[in-house]
């Protein structure tokens, strides 16, 4: 069932690194050129220049490439018959501060797979389809995995459109920004019109554990629940030299507090908190605020306990912003709003994907070289698990560091994990075929 | 020793309401047109176009008028003799969310003074200067006093120029601004070569000691030590996702803990602590951020204890930073770096200046009406009382609230406080006639 197609070692990394180079690199960690991060914001300039890089690469492979209403690329790589298209999809998107693989690696590997069956002149049962799902990080427009989360039907069309940036100096919405860069495509952005027969993606961990227990590739079987807020505490502006402690209403004061009173809630039931973003008004070095808005990004494997925290979460931070900085006192209690960005419920990937991924890795690297893992980061593959039968593959990060610029998997990782994703799109595609 | 000079009351307030109205009216807290507050950021287009209004009305007063180098505009009535300038002297700039009092109240009084000399053909024994001094709030460029700092020879012109604003989307220099909206001036700013005999300022308090014991009067005798800081807090970003709570350097989570901390070390030496500004870097809802930027204004009366204060937090930071999120687990500890912005001692106006106000303030209304008061907030008469004879008048505040729209006081209160000043600075005319 192996494969035994000529697969060319190095070009899959050289790509990464010639895009990288070319469209975002940024934030230095090491010597060598490859050795920075990359900054590709969602529907930039720079997401610009890769987008049609890729879209030229797959016409020349022989892909018909279609753009969706989100901006979503799916390039075609034509199989014997005619049916719906194996998906292999990731993003070319990336964090402000992020890596050269978080994503990159999984799209830049789909174009790996069909450059591979292309040159050894090998024609799939069905076609193949690469995606590029747009801003999958969430970064630019505060919502990950929106492009893939509108072609599920899971949040409407519209609402993505609505999404105003947080990280320009004048917000800018993501429907302006598609139609500016020229990715609003007629494609609807619906898995109902613009079918896959599945989903599969290969990623990086992200995390600690395959490279902790020394394996070569992760079998993911699913993600964890994630769930984004903004949160916002209202409080009364004054001066800082006139304004005695006990009469102050402050609230970035009372924010400190939540933000360390929310990760601990959340450590408490094993879960995670993370606040990512802070604004703070007025925003003037004498002056108490009285607008303090910060994100707070909860997850657990489980949905029940995510639930547990944010609602334990909601009512220490009522409870904190009522008794104020000093209840005794004079200070008025403070107001909290809570406005939802996000919800992702945990995910259980399809367990025919699953097996396929797990009889590729096995045949190639053996039983001890590979785990089951749950995914911890959000992926497009936990949209499309909604409505395909999806699953993704995993290899190792250093440090477990991801969303920072030193985000590094070694060449032979790199290369691991390929083999595994071209094995397991040959296996499903010959699985369709009977 | 009382003045005889008719007053036209109500002017005063008018003039108020029109300049705000006409440059920075912004933050309704009312029904009333006048209810709102103003923002009016040194060096911005409404403080070039309340500049412009003030240098017309005093030049048809028959004023001299200078610009110095710091953008500082003293407008000179002249006087029977030729001698150095009493001075009456405050700012016409704002806070982003400012009142329409702070400061702006203790220019437009001078004026009004010069105003009721002219009307009365009065003709004082020396000239009197009104003067604007650029960026007392410290709010556009994060120093404050500082062209009044650099006028007494505290700071360079230099350093002043360098500063950075920190309300603009892209910073832009003082130094650049400056010349932007023509107020490089020539005068030296140089208390040796622009002289004046003495400092009066006018302000409103800002805190809630007259009002609460209800006094319509406070004679100044000084003002507390102050002391600006931006603090950094060095972490290491990470996967919101993905990183296990006990191996995070969570730089905002380590912040969070310095914030509180700061607060109940001031709190517990008498003295006052605020956080007025918040950044964080890389500023993405799922990103641990690595860096963490935020400000920090501490006070107290006394110099020493300060220092106390400030050492002692310090020592606490430190001591935060080092241990991390989690010290017996796998995260590295953080480092904090802290940035001086300023610092303002604590001052002791001088006696002659405060008898000659008390003794006005008595006789308009009485023992009882008035009490002696130390100003919580820095003033451009803390810069200047290091090398002129200097004191202040306050008027109450309502709420004590200021550095806020909602600042007010009354027209009562308004009227109040110019018939001290006037009678004050006549008095010392008189004085330094003899
Ligand atoms: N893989 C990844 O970093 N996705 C972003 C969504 C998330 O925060 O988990
Ligand atoms: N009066 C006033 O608000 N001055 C600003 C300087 C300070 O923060 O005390």
């Amino acid at each position: 069932m192996t494969t035994d197609l000529k697969i060319l070692e190095g070009r899959l990394l050289n790509t990464i690194h010639e895009t990288a180079a070319k469209w975002g690199a940024a934030g230095v960690w090491g010597s060598d050129v490859t050795e920075t991060g990359c900054c590709r914001l969602a529907l930039s300039d720079l997401d610009k220049g890769v987008r049609d890089w890729f879209v030229e690469e797959t016409k020349a492979l022989g892909c018909t490439v279609k753009v969706d209403e989100m901006g979503s690329i799916f390039a075609i790589y034509p199989g014997k018959n005619e049916g719906l298209p194996t998906g292999i999809g990731s993003h070319l998107d990336t964090q402000p501060n992020g890596g050269r693989y978080d994503g990159i690696y999984g799209v830049l590997s789909g174009l790996e797979v069909l450059r591979t069956m292309k040159e050894n002149n090998f024609v799939p049962n069905f076609p193949v389809a690469v995606v590029d799902w747009t801003n999958e990080e969430g970064a630019r427009f505060p919502q990950s995995c929106i492009a893939s989360s509108v072609w599920a039907g899971l949040v409407t069309k519209e609402e993505g459109y609505k999404l105003e940036s947080i990280t320009d100096k004048v917000p800018v919405s993501y429907g302006a920004e598609l139609e500016r860069i020229g990715y609003k495509g007629t494609t609807p952005a619906d898995h109902t019109k613009n079918q896959l027969a599945a989903h599969f993606e290969i990623h990086i961990e992200q995390g600690p554990v395959l490279e902790h227990e020394k394996k070569k590739i992760g079998i993911v079987v699913g993600a964890q629940a994630y769930h984004w807020q903004q949160i916002t505490v209202n409080g009364r502006s004054s001066h800082a030299g006139t304004t005695p402690m006990h009469t102050r209403s402050d609230a970035i004061h009372i924010a400190s507090k939540m933000i360390s009173a929310a990760i601990d809630i959340a450590k408490k039931h094993g879960g995670l908190a993370t606040i990512g973003t802070i604004s703070l008004e007025p925003s003037s070095v004498n002056v108490i605020p009285d607008k303090v808005t910060f994100s707070l990004d909860t997850r657990h494997v489980e949905d029940g306990i995510l639930e547990t925290i944010n609602a334990e979460i909601a009512k220490e931070f009522k409870q904190i912003a009522e008794t104020g900085s000093d209840p005794s006192q004079a200070a008025l209690p403070l107001e909290v709003e809570h406005t939802l960005l996000l919800h992702s419920e945990a995910v259980r990937f399809n367990e025919t994907n699953i097996a396929t991924v797990r009889e590729s890795a096995i045949q190639l690297f053996g039983e001890e070289n590979v785990r089951e893992i749950t995914s911890g980061a959000g992926h497009d593959s936990c949209s499309t698990s909604h409505v395909v039968p999806t699953s993704m593959i995993f290899i190792p990060s250093k440090n477990g560091i991801s969303h920072n610029p030193a985000e590094y998997s070694s060449p032979e990782e790199v290369s691991n994990g390929f083999k595994v994703l071209l094995a397991t799109i040959l296996r499903y595609d010959e699985l369709r075929g009977k």
